[in-house]
């Protein structure tokens, strides 16, 4: 193993360390919107539970949605060799909206059987919207020529790898678009685009 | 070293350390569920500690069941050198209820002296049925033939530790249908699966 | 790669690893001070989210303000290549001052359009200017002679990374004594130090 | 680098990377303790603060503890280069008290100014006796002749780290005893254990 190789490790390492932080920290925290439904008073403990479905609802959408995400963030990097301040910032953008996912999934599990359902839907599919918009971004400025991606990768593998990242925002608008009409039917759609990603696709190598 | 096993480490690398991430956040996040009772009023500081009791049993048996799972999961990484898209959707899906546990511990903790004891109990053992299911069907993947573990690995190895996820089913379907009589009883008998594990068992190597 | 190399990757890395953790956990934290505007009743939830401006506000700007600091805290460590005691100890000056920082924008935001926000904007800033001090005593200790940083680095390259140290005392000075005669312009300009340093600043390599 | 170091080196690093998750973790939790007091009603925002000076004390005695202890983890894994599955558990036993913390600060917090302070106190240096007793058993079981520790570690380096094993016994035993007399002089004398370490201490290599 050269030098070379070792310090680019490094390089991208404590940015994948920080960020696996991030995402390993925003998809557990989901846990603390889950409320003990006695609490809250009246009936069984089973009839709270069952109750609280729009909450459950929620947390597995969320969950499935940062895992992906997660997965993508891994497979990226398997690619990038190297890292600069901008791309830094760029990675920081994306966090954003990872670490915002906490709290757009409260609104979900809160209003989405509320007449609020569509502000809430609008909210959350917007956020995941912007979350694949710096996706875009960030690999737009790592994929440029001879910027940070490694050398021996080929230009169709970044031209197949880029497809990727237009599913994204193409299904956020979508669902955004939908929830203007129905909250319900934007969160539906979100869980069916991660449930799709982690059931219905192959890894690329 | 030979660059084919530093990418390998690489590969496997940051999902182990997305994984610690996850196990570490979830076992500390228990914490938050302990409350200090004067809040709740009346009596003193050591009347409301005792009084708590059930939060503290609850906390400790979550907190060496997912203790034990992360030194599972650890030493399945001995074995695994390589990885794909399913398998992370695989760990996802048992990281999914690694997560979910300090909330079914709260269910514990809150209803295990209440009429409603059998029901928490059910959710708490149940979540770690499927925890337990989520193993074997990991490890199922894994070792498939040719697939994700070490060269080296021998058929006699694979079957030796095929066996101890056989363990964990077994003992979660007791635990649940234990908990359709008392609740208690069936965290006693979680509880004293991950004691036998933590005091009982001696490293494979 | 000698022994050497990799025992000094080892005995940074842990420490790199640990104040990783710690602004991937600070950063994340932020976002539980976001509360569901509808739970503290009135209005449509559109309405609701609109009035928590000083919350959002709040919350970006602590985030852009952690992410320069682990960006710095990242640049630090490439030239950084040993470490003692003594410089374990003031890294954890630094993180104490990270770790505050959901605190501190807690009460920015709960506080800002109130009387209290020159009290609220002068802990905030405060507590910033503390953490960049703790920045030049931590690269001073690191940087004296012979001691942590690596042999090849040159005392021109020392004196132009010292420089970035400067600045944020400068500015947590300032951001401090606007803050005595209004909260919300100290706030602005602690924002945009950090937009600055995100947007402005290219990376030194 | 011959395999036999990296396979070591992979073996205690996932330990040392879920502990350092853990102690970062629960270092960054306690700031959740930290409460905005004008939520509380009455007085200024000033006042407030002033008056929480109990919380202060508390968060920054646990602070430092769980640094020192920290950097002590760290120390002790440039000797230790092997793990088994009873090692994984004292280290998990000694974790346990780690995540603590946040809950017994809480109690020292709340109770250290009224006729509970004594219980507090109690709970809390009791709590950090039996972190120090984990430390002793983890280390007397990893320096055990030909166990865990590296083959170039002399009798006389293994005596000489021992050593620092029964500071923390000794110093939390007498923090107990004087509890029962005063709870605050028992965290003041807790922060000074802490204190001494960080400030009085040089790195022994």
């Amino acid at each position: 193993m050269s030098p070379t190789v070792e310090m680019r490790a490094k390089e991208t390492g404590r940015i994948e360390a920080f960020s696996d932080g991030v995402f390993a920290f925003a998809i557990t925290l989901l846990v603390l919107y889950l409320k003990d439904p006695a609490l809250s008073g009246g009936g069984s403990l089973l009839q709270g539970l069952v109750s609280q479905w729009p909450t459950f609802f929620a947390f597995v959408t969320s969950f499935m949605t940062i895992l992906i995400m997660w997965v993508g963030h891994h497979e990226m990097f398997t690619y990038i060799v190297r890292a600069d301040r901008q791309f830094m910032f760029l990675n920081g953008f994306l966090l954003f909206f990872v670490t915002l996912t906490p709290f757009t999934t409260s609104l979900v599990a809160d209003h989405i059987t509320s007449s609020d359902s569509g502000t809430a839907a609008v909210v959350y599919s917007g956020s995941f919207l912007l979350l694949a918009t710096a996706w875009n971004l960030i690999w737009r400025y790592a994929s440029g020529p001879h910027r940070l991606i490694a050398e021996h990768i080929t230009a169709a593998q970044v031209k197949a790898f880029t497809r990727n990242f237009y599913v994204g925002p193409v299904f956020y608008t979508v669902a955004l678009l939908v929830a203007l009409v129905s909250g319900i039917a934007s969160v539906v759609l979100i869980l069916g685009v991660a449930v799709f990603y982690a059931v219905g696709t192959r890894s690329p190598r």
